[in-house]
């Protein structure tokens, strides 16, 4: 509670901190709020979008439409890949997922071993090329569609780069350093990746054709597909301007906004092979509190779920039953539901799902070949 | 002879005017002469090594050091693609040929259709990959060893991007910038370039492995060279850095110093797609004469083979016989051979060369695979 409520907010793409206000984002950004009448219509999809993680869009509407109308949609969402993925890294994926579900739709994924490439120093073109190939797994193991999920990693399908270039010639550095903060010393494949970003999000639209795709990204990340959106609309290309669904920001372990596997290394977040044994004494250890000192304060005054760590992993990701949810609130709200309880059921939850995660990791290994693109 | 006497000297990769003291661009740029001991080790190669059109190097003592050691050698040179390649474009492909044929090495030709979509505002994507395709037909026709020769464009062998991602890591904006003269209203293809160039030059190695290749160019271009020759002693590379040959500058029918095709459109060069009656039309309309005014005078005080146009096509480019060029040159230095009869004796040498390429450019549409790195 008392974690960083004095600190001016700022928001932008290199950096989240202090308390965000998401209306005014939303005003700042220029994007849109979700209507009631758009969150009826994702019903059937994942918490992160029916519980409003997701807040604000871009031409959703328009999205939607279009698959009313029987049009051609599609999801796309990449991933800058890591030497392991985290419960935070799970979120534009589980709502791509459940889009494909819903709306029966293709899902593309960009894995951008160029851009760690670039922009980590000490990070070696071995490595990212190994970065790739692990998250691939995971992303695999997720459950997509085969035959409808279109995975590929800038160096191994390098016909990326005829599609970067396409954008690139309409992209001046000036504008690139602009949205992406570049200096005169950061290197030239830096400089062209924002390029290779763009064409990642018309990526659907290169490969299949004109139609609708939306991004399902942090807020943070709206410049982008600012960016993108220009990008589409130029004469040669005659794309529809990607779509947009923006989520709030996801909390570390430790309560700080922005999740991020650089804050504390292996405290702050649950990777996605982490044991039963580190989830338990991570969640124990670091998972922030929204509950009292003491247990006696804690029946007396009740806990906070709204800042409660433990609380809101299992709203947004591991308590799908809105009842069972309902009642979990309302019993720590009271003070019925202790810290450490509260604690008990999100670590039998993650268990859960990293158990069947972890063994479907490994048959992801054999379907490789379904989900890339060649 | 009166053409740009006056004028001071300015060379870049971007300028190449005025009159050109080539002793002095040796120790501007820092490149070593070649020496009268590479000259006699060159006895077999084409006229522009053999009569010096070729006058300064990098390490390429080193490059027949390396050959006659047994070990491996190569030629790398590329090509900017146009909508019709020229007489003047042929230079180092010429050179690369003959260092072919003497020493049975690879030569390497990457096609930079990137470069050319990046820089030129008004071209298109497709017509691009047209040029490529246009130019790669006279480029095999010049008679290349299939096996031994690797042909590719950007935008079809897209590999390429994993290996100038690699160089790009290495090379800042600022460097490119300063050696590719950018400015923040270039498209951040433009940026990305200076490492697709760098990629090109060590592709042999990355290919191959670890070698001493070889790069024919203009002297105006070394600048690239030496950035590519610092990248190649990176760590992570650990590759041989790249030997040049560097040429004089070739020039126009006009008698500009370096022939090039936006100089005057279709007048000042002539093009390998030209009729017998345009190569005519070109060489008695355009081809600057070093001869008198008037007949009478040229009998009288004789021509000056240094500054023609058409004797210095001769002496680089179609007589190879050493004694009939020396003739040529004695008797229009005397004033026996007249300017009419020179031009005369050069076309009927070009268009038999057209007359061969042309057809032999028929063939090379069959011979494209034989070509081409997959």
């Amino acid at each position: 509670m008392k974690k960083e409520a004095s600190k001016k907010s700022i928001i932008n793409p290199w950096e989240v901190s202090g308390n965000v206000n998401y209306e005014k984002l939303i005003k700042e950004f220029g994007t849109s709020k979700i209507s009631e009448d758009i969150y009826k219509k994702l019903d059937k999809c994942h918490p992160l979008l029916k519980r409003r993680i997701y807040f604000s869009h871009r031409d959703f509407d328009k999205w939607l439409e279009d698959y009313h109308k029987g049009k051609k949609v599609s999801v796309i969402t990449g991933r800058g890949p890591s030497e392991k993925m985290h419960l935070g890294h799970l979120v534009p994926f589980l709502v791509a997922k459940s889009l494909q579900e819903q709306f029966n739709c293709e899902v593309f994924i960009p894995i951008s071993d160029d851009e760690k490439f670039f922009v980590k120093k000490d990070l070696s073109y071995e490595k990212a090329l190994e970065y790739s190939k692990d998250n691939i797994l995971d992303l695999i193991a997720l459950g997509f569609k085969p035959g409808k999920t279109f995975i590929f990693q800038d160096f191994v399908y390098t016909d990326i780069y005829k599609y970067a270039a396409q954008v690139a010639k309409r992209m001046t550095y000036s504008t690139a350093k602009a949205a992406f903060g570049l200096t005169p010393e950061n290197n030239v494949g830096w400089s062209f990746y924002p390029a290779v970003q763009a064409a990642h999000i018309l990526f659907p639209q290169f490969h299949r054709g004109k139609h609708r795709s939306v991004v399902p990204v942090g807020i943070d990340q709206d410049p982008f597909i600012r960016l993108t959106r220009d990008v589409a609309s130029y004469p040669e290309f005659n794309f529809e301007k990607p779509a947009a669904l923006h989520a709030k920001f996801i909390p570390s372990l430790h309560g700080s906004v922005k999740m991020s596997s650089s804050e504390s290394a292996s405290e702050g977040v649950i990777f996605l092979s982490d044991t039963a044994k580190e989830v338990e004494k991570k969640i124990k250890k670091y998972a922030f509190s929204g509950g009292q000192a003491t247990i006696d304060e804690h029946r007396k005054h009740g806990g906070n779920p709204d800042i409660d760590v433990s609380f809101q992993y299992l709203k947004m990701l591991f308590e799908p039953d809105d009842k069972k949810l309902a009642k979990i609130e309302s019993d720590y709200r009271s003070g019925k539901l202790l810290t450490g309880e509260l604690k008990e059921i999100l670590i039998k939850k993650i268990n859960l799902f990293l158990k069947e995660h972890q063994k479907a990791r490994e048959q992801a290994k054999k379907q490789l070949d379904k989900f890339l693109v060649k």
